[in-house]
């Protein structure tokens, strides 16, 4: 481990000042403190990367390893309909990362976290044997009563997705052959970019929590998984049509097959997927392209049991939960 | 991995019902809900313990670890005078944990939790390929500006600790030499449980916290540790007295240089240190007296460079920051 001081590598990542108004007191005490509001709900969650499992040096660069660990758990916030405030880091660091590397980590979060003015709050260093492992906790807020949840679908509502599907998973391969070293041509670099720096969609979230009863998920695991678990915990059935699903230019010069089973079960494309009422879809579609934020339409809900079909042609067939299994 | 399945795992520790009234919204959705008050202030941390770094097979049982890590954090939430509400639980689990030990690192969880009515409302589920990695988030409440902060102590104040100290540390003593399945004498095993399952002192922060000015740390790192953090946040001397050093029956079954080297620099009492004003203090030993609780006048602080000296018979010298440092 070339980190020669605890203290002075933890003073090294120590904001010099905050920008949350809210904050009371952020790192140096015991825990960090902010100020209640009866207007909201605090939102809060927790997400781990570990090296060899979640990335390794081949496919990211440690400013990637940060940047998309806070990102991972923002478009959780953003799923809520939230804005993200806080974010606390515990990391366990073995031998082999250097004091520059592990600053490139922080700095990659600190570049995502500034655009929301997010305050660093918290965290733990702490030393490990093998793989270096990384939990961020972050703590957002959404007006009283306006958060999202997966269980808002009814019959009859229209599926929706932001961006485009596929293209982390694309990017993936693409340096999973060739290395993060690679002379990568611009579409390849832009499907690379969308694999090592994800864009939580909190603009589009917020827009989204303005509307009643908005069912929503963040495309983590992939639209299979992701609307899987909105048809679940609503309690309908969800019909997809795969000629609609968004895709990018460059996702294109993939395989339809490739491009396919990425859009449906590629994830890490952190976009938002979800339903809404046909008269409220209008609004937002409208909203959304005043902004130039990019939303589509992809399929309807109806009464039934709890699942997803997907409609390909003339074809209808049932779309099971593929995302990323741990243990399996 | 014998974890068959990461949802079926994740569904086996889902809490069945919630108790704290101002939580929305549970595990279930992309992040955890709950009600903002004007009246309080959050507080939040983070810690991370490490199989091989933090805890072993040798000292700690599944239960032990749980336990543990969730103690840690609320004491980190009791130094600030709070109480604790909620945990989130990021866990990186390789393969040669079973499901059963699994579920008990989480009964060892929940029965600390169940003592002050915490709920689980969140956490992440990952392999490993190496250690276990366990990461936990504590969010908890005071009352607006009581907050107690390490910065507080001024010349004339008492210094306190509460309970005893180093008796962590003796317990570590006795599970390495012995292991963890050796049959320990009574007062034996009463070391070793204050190592396995330390009790924090929420009930005692919450009494320090009704008083203006008290400064306030838990002694996780030994309070050598601490109270330089104390002294370097209030810009005072603190001199504490070697013979007043608050000590429990058992370990006084060690040798004197023992004793005090564990009750300085052990750490891991999860006891809480501080300073107060002289007045206050005759009241907060009184209300703590008649509670029950037990609470020691160890110093007093000076005016002076940021420091902390120790006086033993008549010598007085430097008493320097000697807790755990990961990387060195």
């Amino acid at each position: 481990m070339s980190v020669q001081d605890e203290f002075s590598f933890i003073n090294s990542i120590t904001p010099k000042k905050y920008k949350q108004p809210h904050l009371v007191a952020g790192i140096g005490d015991d825990a960090a403190l902010y100020s209640g509001n009866h207007n909201v709900e605090e939102i809060v969650c927790i997400d781990t990367m570990i090296e060899e499992v979640h990335f390794n040096r081949q496919t990211m660069r440690p400013f990637h390893i940060g940047y998309k660990a806070l990102a991972s758990n923002i478009s959780d916030i953003a799923a809520m309909g939230g804005v993200p405030n806080f974010y606390l880091v515990s990391i366990a660091i073995p031998k082999h990362w250097s004091d520059s590397e592990l600053l490139e980590i922080y700095n990659g979060m600190e570049a995502l976290a500034d655009r929301y003015q997010m305050d660093l709050i918290g965290g733990d260093t702490v030393s490990s044997k093998h793989s270096l492992v990384i939990t961020v906790t972050v703590i957002g807020r959404v007006h009283k009563g306006k958060h999202l949840l997966r269980k808002n679908a009814k019959a009859d509502d229209i599926v929706f997705v932001t961006g485009s599907l596929g293209d982390s998973a694309a990017g993936l391969e693409l340096l999973l052959k060739n290395g993060v070293d690679f002379n990568f041509s611009k579409d390849e670099q832009a499907l690379i970019t969308r694999h090592q720096l994800p864009e939580p969609k909190v603009e589009i979230g917020e827009i989204l929590a303005k509307y009643p009863r908005v069912a929503l998920n963040d495309v983590s695991d992939g639209i299979a998984s992701e609307l899987n678990e909105v048809a679940s915990a609503s309690d309908v059935t969800i019909v997809i049509e795969a000629e609609k699903l968004p895709k990018s230019d460059p996702i294109t010069s993939f395989s339809e097959d490739k491009q396919l089973h990425w859009m449906l079960n590629g994830g890490e494309d952190y976009e938002l997927v979800g339903t809404v009422s046909k008269e409220n879809w209008l609004k937002i579609k409208k909203e959304c392209e005043q902004k130039n934020y990019s939303i589509t339409k992809i399929g309807y809900v109806i009464e039934g049991p709890a699942q997803v079909l997907i409609k390909q042609g003339d074809h209808m067939k049932l779309l099971q939960k593929q995302g990323f299994n741990h243990f399996k």
